[in-house]
């Protein structure tokens, strides 16, 4: 063969920077090391460098959700990849596109059995890490044959997209410079396989129930967002003007300023008016992206009668009862924002979103849960990103009105405690590439913090500016203490020093850009500060609040929960 | 019935404290806290609660590794139970016990496929994160039906014994309350089961051949320890007094300061004479409890010509070659102990323990690696644990001459950065359960001490006292550099402020009792100081080092596998 061809490290990056994905996550290793080497010949391309490797999953299941595009990380055999496999079934459970490329041993030392550091036992499989994570990824590919690695690469990725899950590829360390045949370059085939005719199917059954229905509404879920859909989703509800609901997971995907918008819709863990508006009072209910984990659904409360029910999943189309197989998200939804007749369709008026009923703490001068929430709504302006824990930042940061343009990203349905801090890291570095403006402000709990922490290191090694790190302080995990043991000790954690946090990690002027509230008052007064409202390093907030309060949503969730149970 | 029986979960309990372990590692979660309040119903057990779940395995390990009984974890349902598998297969690899408990969803949510928080996709199969540790463990258990789940329980015990491996126990929500017949109180059978024949075979091959020996030498490898025989080791090398070696995985289990001692035998990475020693002149080696991964055996350069070896595994005895099957490793050193006529035994003279080399840059004013690990043999006293990280100091502490007494604790084969400082936390608090005597002394670089630094907030938490902490700051990945890429920004690391770190994990007097270091004349005075003779509080060092500095074991091992690699 005349073509030298390029050495595979080089062309696997190659065509990973051809997704967009600029930054690359994760923790070098003797085993992966050299395949670094190639990342800075890559236009464009650079090297994280996480604390852990469970942290640069997290990261990288965030730049996918905030950038569109895959995340990625690179670790070693064993000891990296299976510290990193939490963050991955996160991204499986949630759909979302990490691609995970695992440093391994060379082909001869897989050969020889050979007991290498990290490897499994006496005369160790090398490859047996690799069944650990066969069922929270889409695919899977070994790159140990020049002939068929480049194909590899490129059948992974695809599966990456069209099911929008993990994948891992792995990649023995005396294959990364060997040079393999160059590629046609006609590009990665990323779309789901759509079957037209069960497409056009769908559409013909849907477009009358939208141009006869009179009280229709929709519900933007999730996995729109997943699955790409979230630009034709903000299209289409634009265009139809129905009254317009979000879930918890689905928040912020469309303007929360609309007209239309009506809030989040929770089953029965809703503000009073929405469940009924939804469930009751519509005769056609279109469901985008539903991903129906508990407290997505107000504890499994959702009552939608299957008659008026058009649900638009990642795979398949089901209206009223009847599944169209094979349609891909985004398609679907395009072909209908094409299709649909604006003239033919009802012309309603959205109610618009229904107001919160008083709190009864309403006039408490200490920070509660009823204001708090709400509170961030205020603080937050178009452009930014709220991320969220798990625990209570998750059940009340949907009461809080996003201005449009504002975004919100949690991980409800999987619900890995921690992983918001390094989320928070994979968002800022897609802010700093595309230049955005905006803030990215992250709300963890004390308790939820101490997984991850490390993690705010990188962002003080990246010199990411932007960032508003506000620690709920309230004493330990409240959100388990009002599921179960209020007292108990195994809910209390150690109680750190949080005004040294950014100094430990690194932060010039740290204990300057670190500050605690216990009162509204106080807090308002951080929150219109020059550095709050356009950070030119990151801010630390510690806000100090009841170890036994907590929002509506959760208390409410938790009720149903109990009740069942005492049925049961 | 008429016995009412004892709660599930308090009979777990009740079993795991008869095998002597007290403290529970983990992090809380709504699927196991109603297991966690049956802890304090059982005597002398308590609740340790870590800052992550990787970090409680890795504690896990260092407790059993300590204290000779498991380690035990709890976590939850996928979150917890995947973040914490890396620390699982670590113990995997190198044979330790753990018992890892898992809480999960109710039988009810299982059956019905809910999609409830943690769980995996549409329509969960609640059971599937079991099949992710099917690899690393020796046997699981599900704790779903009453009628076996006490003998399930004890089946897994055994298992957890007889392989000395980690074993897995699920129990749903809904299980731990429930009560189950309470069993007759025989006592778990633990020991590995052996077969008399094939043990009587073993040794009456074995005793001639001590007894007609020249020129003998024995080699204490790690799984003697893992498997339980680390007193019997003892007892039999002291009754031999041939030269006898350690291996750098095997290092402390025997008295250092014996005469018969000649210190670690680590192929052609030993100190000039030793390889020599036991490969050439010696004419039988008993090697107990070989584990013989790259850097245990020095890149796997050890040859030991098969007619003198006899080699006791943790199942099995190989005496030149022959194999002896189904033989527990302590049942067949007991035996040996007391078969053996010490009148027949050959009389030697042991060499002792050679010298190293003068390094070259014995004279530099600034801490050396050719300096500080001999230094650090100097500072143990008797009762101390040395506790290493992947890196310099795992390569660099096996040349630390121990006291009597003294242990020293790494984890070479699985080699997970990180590792050590949960460790240290582990070995802390088998410490004070036992009330030992003795200063626990982490050994960590910069770079692996980011991946798990919060568990020193869980020592601070716990009010550990005994605890030194020496960080070696050598401004990245030194261990890395050395093996590729020596000033690539991907050796680098989030630079740290270690001044701030007891502070902000809670301290009182943090800032004071830390202290940094950079002269070999500094160091002494450090280490002379009553706080470092004597801790009555945690203590930090930083040492700085230069960053291309490797001790010589790790520069040797280096060498020989470039070579290798460049003839392949």
């Amino acid at each position: 063969m005349s073509n030298p061809g390029t050495p595979l490290g080089l062309l696997l990056w190659q065509k990973i920077r051809s997704l967009n994905t600029r930054s690359i996550m994760g923790v070098p290793g003797d085993m992966n090391l050299e395949l670094l080497d190639y990342i800075n010949e890559v236009d464009g391309m650079s090297w994280v460098g996480n604390a852990n490797e469970l942290n640069a999953a997290y990261a990288a299941d965030a730049y996918c959700r905030v950038s569109g595009s895959p995340g990625v990380l690179v670790t070693t055999m064993g000891v990296g990849e299976l510290s990193a496999i939490n963050g991955i079934a996160g991204s499986y459970t949630e759909q979302v596109k990490v691609i995970h490329i695992v440093g391994t041993t060379s082909r001869t030392a897989m050969e020889k059995h050979l007991m290498i550091h990290h490897c499994l036992g006496p005369s160790p499989d090398h490859k047996v890490y690799e069944k650990t994570s066969q069922h929270v990824r889409a695919a899977h590919c070994w790159l140990d044959n020049p002939a068929t690695a480049a194909r590899e690469i490129d059948r992974v990725i695809h599966e990456c997209y069209a099911q929008s899950l993990p994948v891992y590829i792995f990649i023995p360390s005396d294959m990364v410079r060997l040079r393999v045949p160059d590629q046609p370059s006609t590009g990665l085939d990323l779309a789901p396989r759509t079957d037209k005719f069960s497409r056009e199917s769908a559409i013909s059954v849907t477009l009358p129930l939208l141009y006869n229905a009179k009280a229709p509404a929709v519900i933007v879920d999730g996995l729109t967002a997943r699955h790409l859909g979230s630009d034709v989703t903000r299209e289409l509800v634009d265009l139809l003007q129905f009254p317009t609901y979000s879930t918890s997971i689905g928040k912020g995907i469309i303007d929360e300023t609309k007209p239309y918008f009506c809030g989040i819709y929770n089953g029965q863990v809703s503000i009073p008016g929405v469940c009924e508006a939804v469930e009751q009072q519509s005769d056609l209910v279109l469901d985008l992206g539903p991903l129906l984990s508990d407290s997505n659904t107000g504890g499994h409360t959702r009552s939608i009668a299957e008659h008026k029910l058009i649900q638009v999943h990642p795979h398949h189309v089901s209206v009223r009862g009847v599944a169209y197989r094979n349609i891909g998200l985004v398609e679907f939804l395009s072909t209908l924002l094409k299709s649909v007749d604006e003239s033919r369709l009802p012309r309603l008026t959205a109610p618009g979103r229904s107001p919160l009923p008083p709190a009864k703490d309403a006039d408490s001068d200490s920070i509660t849960q009823s204001w708090i929430w709400t509170r961030f709504g205020e603080f937050c302006k178009p452009g930014d990103i709220l991320i969220a824990d798990s625990g209570t930042a998750q059940f009340g940061l949907p009461d809080a009105h996003l201005p449009q343009g504002a975004t919100f990203l949690t991980q409800l349905y999987y619900g890995s405690i921690g992983y918001s801090v390094p989320a928070c890291l994979g968002a800022a570095i897609v802010y700093r590439e595309q230049q955005r403006e905006g803030r990215v402000i992250l709300v963890v709990g004390d308790g939820s913090l101490q997984l991850t922490v490390q993690e705010i290191g990188t962002m003080v090694k990246l010199g990411l500016k932007n960032i508003i790190i506000v620690v709920i302080n309230n004493n330990g995990y409240t959100i388990e203490r009002v599921i179960h043991g209020p007292e108990e000790a195994y809910n209390d954690i150690a109680v750190w020093n949080h005004s040294a946090m950014l100094e430990f990690f690194g932060a010039k002027n740290g204990r300057a850009c670190t500050r605690e509230v216990r009162t509204k008052k106080e807090f308002d007064e951080v929150a219109s500060l020059p550095e709050y409202q356009r950070p030119t390093s990151i801010q630390v907030l510690e806000v100090f609040m009841d170890k036994m309060d907590v929002p509506w949503r959760l208390q409410r969730q938790i009720e149903i929960i109990n009740e069942r149970n005492a049925q049961a």
